[in-house]
């Protein structure tokens, strides 16, 4: 059983640090309030085994790593599970190699009912002693942990990966549904058929029910995705990579957002595109 | 057993007029260069119970409408499977009701070796008369029938909105497929990971492995798409309708049409993504 520091109690964070917790080990959780959870870990961060960092983005990832790596002992290891640019992560790993800790890049996808369950996905680089060190987080919260390489950078990079199929189809999934109700296909009709045609996404047969049903409560809400498509575009601005279907929906999440939906689940960009089209939705 | 005339045999509409002859029916069958399947059909158009008119698009219908329409007996049914504008596909509605015939607004999906499985899924529209006289056509063709109402152009909106769908998430598959590409993910990788996640669609799992295996036969054809989403962001257009995805698809499919690529697999989108960031595809 491994002592534990956890930062980050979101939804996503609390159902993984109850999820080590019922694993057995000793948790701290913290987030920006304080100490929030007692997960049974009395003793100091400089005993810790591992340090999960669960926070919103890289600049919180960077405030946590000030406060713990002077203070973490040889060979401990931090998990570093926002998504982040993937030169972050390399910055971040170095930092820690400099000072004797480990470094998982280990970014998280599954959601906050997942993440309670132990059954996220997680997409991680690091070298085999992070990947040792960081087991006893990984066999707790994760059913799938993608290995994806030695070097830290890869898990990021595949999340970023990930989240442009996941933004860009839940706004494709919108766009559709609003077109069709301009030409007269409810949106109960579009989710009877679209489900079993060769349009369909995973994100369709999730969050179209959000809108067929007006239930907008935020299982992943809108501001999600300015910063997570935003992480992205910032990749392929400095690489003078062309993403026109991402810059295309990141304009529409944050047209979202300005609109005031940021906190409401992420389907609700389709709102967006209901008022352009002069339409009502449910 | 009908008496079945049968208009454009292309991979989609070789494989219906077979089913149609499977089914016992009686078929000619005819596409821009003369008849060239004889389903033993010996009558003259003038006798036929059905057209199916399985061409390109809305000007080959109506040019098989101008041929056909004048010498069909009353009661006989037009079966348009085109994608066409729902517009269209009313005004074609109308010219038969002036005619005495039938007509079934009913564009097909489901690919090749469906089409020659009989197991297609339709989505129709029209009277019940017309899906009464047109049941011949869909039982012998289709697995699915989506019967989208009364009104001729409901069926074809239903098509444009399912080809939202399928062409955005095509591109979107390639755009992130050449952004993993140039982060360090290889394709192999990238198809071991994403079916599993929630950024996954039908397309992605469906045409991913053709760039993974650098196997572009065209099962659907690069040049389907700028003439589909074509179809839908000139509804757009004439209802002041913003569809920022299928605009963004549509110019990448103009790209890939114009640098030569459009008879090739529509997943060859990824061709243009990977030349304009600089990398290599399998």
């Amino acid at each position: 059983m491994a002592d534990i520091g956890f930062w980050g109690l979101g939804s996503m964070g609390m159902g993984m640090a109850s999820s080590l917790v019922r694993a057995g080990h000793r948790v701290a959780g913290h987030d920006l309030r304080g100490v929030v959870l007692d997960g049974g870990m009395d003793v100091a961060p400089v005993d810790m085994d591992a340090a999960v960092l669960c926070v919103l983005n890289a600049a919180q990832t960077e405030d946590v790593m000030d406060e713990i790596v002077p203070r973490m002992k040889s060979g401990a290891v931090v998990v570093a599970c926002a998504t982040v640019p993937p030169d972050f992560a390399r910055a971040m790993a170095a930092r820690c190699d400099g000072a004797g800790l480990l470094y998982l890049d280990a970014p998280i996808s599954g959601g906050a009912a997942r993440a309670a369950q132990g059954d996220l996905a997680i997409m991680a680089s690091g070298s085999p002693a992070a990947f040792d060190a960081a087991a006893p987080v990984l066999d707790a919260c994760a059913s799938t942990v993608h290995r994806m390489g030695d070097a830290p950078g890869l898990g990021s990079a595949m999340k970023a990966t990930h989240q442009i199929m996941a933004g860009v189809n839940i706004a494709t999934m919108a766009e559709a549904m609003v077109f069709g109700i301009t030409q007269g296909i409810s949106p109960e009709r579009f989710m009877e058929i679209l489900p079993s045609c060769g349009g369909t996404s995973w994100m369709l047969e999730n969050r179209g029910p959000h809108i067929r049903d007006a239930d907008y409560t935020p299982h992943s809400a809108v501001d999600i995705w300015p910063k997570d498509l935003g992480i992205v575009t910032d990749i392929a601005d400095a690489s003078g990579i062309e993403l026109p279907l991402v810059r295309a929906a990141l304009a529409r999440y944050r047209e979202a957002s300005a609109a005031g939906l940021g906190r409401e689940d992420d389907a609700a960009i389709a709102k967006i595109y209901a008022k352009q089209a002069g339409v009502e939705l449910p």
